[in-house]
């Protein structure tokens, strides 16, 4: 049978797989098989076989009629040579897109359902459509706490894991929402001078304006070897940077490329994702944090309550021993949201600086202590004073120093945007909210975390006295468009609510 | 601000609106932007504006550092050169979207929450994921029958409408899932000869292995202008072709391309979907065929009733005089299936050969004679009668000469495929089923409707005796590798089902 000549795409569709076939192919009819949606794509010499979305092409500059043409990630996951002799035929559904119809239908799935599902999520099996039918599927009828479990299971089996050899492997994880609130740059150093280990998998934002790994590059190399990384959690038990984590329940990042642009966060799927990547990354013990506030992610402490049952059915279930703390997240935490600004408020704290935001301060060393608290040796009741000590006396500054050393430091920290406007009272009174989600958006909007410059630095917070004129919080941003498009939103809404 | 270089992009992204960045532009994040899923692009000199799903190009003969490239829909729906200056911005999700969500946590909506949707997917404003999460929270909880309603007047509304300027405009759609079921190419000759006016809207396959468009292009030119059309349709009171409908309901297209790769069909969409294109064309009077059977779309009387009920709801609440006939759809009607086959079965009933398929000709007169009937003239119960003697004088092969003449008669009819398969029986018996989606799927592997010669001919139907190694269908292809994807789905399941 004819075959098409390979040919690598440059072209990043974003963690979906795309084939491109000129629509005069003389063996494949374009037209008929890009209706079908899906073509699957075989290696002429051997088993090999990928999954991709056709798309159809007018010009041989970019697929000519003999060839195939394959974007970035399906042409790395295929890894023949271009020029390689492939055949296609239309993509058959895959037999797990039945179970998806039957959750739209309203049935419970099974553990061999769920694990079917995302052994062909995770092998590129499925398109962006499938995957989002099966989200809305299941945040629909909604998943009992079996189904959330035997999909964490799911996600954990069909990546590495990592087993550190450590009879207690400690973690944190929060659920996001709340801008400026980096604790985990003050929990660890704090967690890691006491002596428990903890190997922090740290992530880059992505919608939200700084993730831990952004706000430490400032100050520090992040992108290190998985040996390296390993090299420097063993000597300092503790780390403020780890890339290993994308083939951690590698499902994980497939589902959040599409739950994200739908702002869709359905407890169960957030449950599943945040306890798959953490068991996969080997902790024992793990604590998270769940901020309630009107415009946090969970508004209520019914929500709160109910999320935490799941969280706690399913870590029992995986043999992680798990705890919930509730926290205010009324309002962003510290003043500066975007990795530069974050980076100051972590430092401030660390030095012991008056100047630092009492609030970090205080919710790190709450968060801290609860973890200290996994320690058999000490106290129930005893992990807070501890932690206070540790950061008082400088030592968490000392460890937060060699982790940063371990990493490489960097010779000049990154500076503050230089493009800035300052968000003012139009009236007098006192500050009665501040919108999370607006503060976020804005930071976004003014290029953080890409640019690490960029950001909200808030001077007023909650219950504080404003005059008319007063400046409620500065924009910075490194390019004017950004700016721009962060003035245009604070023109909409400025996130700030003042009462007289 | 610094604006790009507007580039178009010779890639079909089949209904989805793509737009291209380099890595390396110097003005805008492409990376960022991407995670966020889509942009909006503006015009720099006025007002208009598009919005797209981003892809990361590394390629500079693709898109350069400084272009924005345009896959081809929506450079065309921006309509501006190439080369013209535009800026770009992260797209807002469309505010309707905040209904989806409503609709996943399981609220009804009312007419404006459905008009905005419908609004903003006719626009291209929703990417093909954010179409999906609408259509599975609707399939999930279901609509009620006022949601169908609201959801068709949006589609209408959010479309052309053609305005026939005659009493009675009749049309038949059958919802589908009965290969060979063309009855179409008969009750339009028949409806048309007997006087009324009937512009059938016949559309061509896309899943299915032929549809009335495919078909009689075997036999006539059917892309003909609007304007032709009009005027045939004025002088014959009927065609067989009708490219005019993309303006009409033109959402439906863009639910069809994503429900399709789904194989979603949920009862409301379907609904909404059929009526808002017939209503749009002008139709007053409506006859739905709905076949059941086991491997039918419908599988049971009980589910048929409902959906009647339903088209029958919204067809009253759109002033459209609706019947519903629900029809035997145990196995295919007829013998061909593809658009060869089929218009040698269609024109063989025309000339009441003695070999023409009795069912064919029998369900083509049923719907004929109920069509007839909307007639004020026809008492109740004549049309059958009415129909058969149109049919049995040669009235109807007359008009349909008549249209074909006048659509531009093709010189020489294409022929079937050169290459056959004949799928044999392994042993003796009678044919118990015939597997609808089955025997369409190995005519739609085989080249239908595509290739028009392809298709699959059967010999046998539904308790006829068999002998052992005797004929049970003949597959035709254009082309080996077509015929051999064919072949390859029979060894796996014939489609056929013998009993001793």
């Amino acid at each position: 049978m004819a075959t098409l000549k390979l040919r690598r795409i440059a072209i990043d569709t974003y963690k979906e797989n795309v084939a491109y076939l000129h629509r005069n192919c003389e063996i494949y009819q374009s037209e008929g098989f890009q209706a079908l949606n899906k073509i699957e794509v075989h290696a002429s010499d051997d088993g090999l076989s990928v999954v991709a979305v056709l798309n159809v092409v007018d010009d041989e500059s970019i697929v000519e009629p003999g060839q195939l043409g394959l974007s970035e990630q399906v042409f790395e996951q295929f890894g023949l040579p271009e020029g390689a002799d492939v055949r296609i035929c239309p993509a058959t559904q895959p037999h797990s897109f039945s179970y998806v119809h039957r959750k739209i239908a309203g049935e419970a799935l099974s553990h061999e359902q769920y694990l079917d599902i995302i052994k062909d999520i995770a092998s590129n099996r499925y398109s962006k459509i499938e995957i989002t039918a099966y989200l809305v599927a299941c945040a629909e009828s909604g998943m009992d706490r079996d189904e959330v479990l035997y999909l964490t299971r799911a996600m954990v089996k069909t990546g590495e894991k990592i087993d550190w050899d450590e009879p207690l492997v400690v973690d944190k994880h929060c659920i996001g929402g709340i801008p400026g609130n980096r604790t985990s740059m003050l929990v660890v150093p704090i967690v890691a001078a006491h002596g428990l280990f903890m190997p922090k998998t740290s992530s880059r934002a992505i919608t939200s304006p700084a993730g831990t790994a952004d706000t430490m590059e400032v100050l520090s190399h992040v992108e290190l070897s998985t040996r390296q990384l390993q090299k420097i959690v063993r000597h300092q038990r503790g780390c403020l940077a780890w890339g290993g984590t994308a083939k951690l329940a590698p499902v994980d990042d497939v589902l959040i490329s599409v739950e994200r642009p739908l702002s869709m966060d359905s407890p169960g799927q957030m449950v599943a994702s945040i306890l798959s990547k953490k068991s996969a990354a080997g902790a024992t013990h793990l604590l998270v944090d769940i901020p309630v506030g009107p415009t946090a992610k969970i508004r209520s402490q019914a929500t709160a309550m109910k999320l935490r049952k799941l969280f706690e059915y399913v870590g029992d279930n995986l043999g992680l021993q798990l705890e919930v703390v509730i926290t205010d997240g009324r309002q962003p935490i510290g003043r500066g949201v975007g990795p530069v600004l974050e980076a100051r408020d972590v430092v401030q704290v660390l030095e012991n600086d008056p100047l630092a935001p009492q609030e970090l301060r205080e919710k790190a060393l709450h968060l801290a202590g609860r973890i200290i608290e996994f320690d058999p040796d000490v106290r129930g009741g005893r992990g807070y004073a501890i932690a206070r000590d540790i950061l008082d006396s400088g030592r968490a500054l000392e460890k937060f120093q060699a982790i940063v050393e371990a990493q490489g430091k960097r010779k000049r920290p990154i500076p503050l945007g230089q493009l800035s406007f300052e968000v003012k009272a139009d009236k007098a009174g006192q500050v009665a909210s501040i919108d999370n989600f607006q503060i976020a958006r804005i930071a976004s909007l003014a290029g953080a975390p890409i640019d690490k410059g960029a950001g909200v630095d808030l001077h007023k917070k909650m219950g504080d006295p404003v005059e008319a004129g007063e400046t409620l919080y500065t924009i910075y941003a490194e390019f004017q468009s950004d700016l721009n498009f962060a003035k245009e939103a604070v023109s909409h809404d400025s996130g700030y609510r003042l009462i007289k």
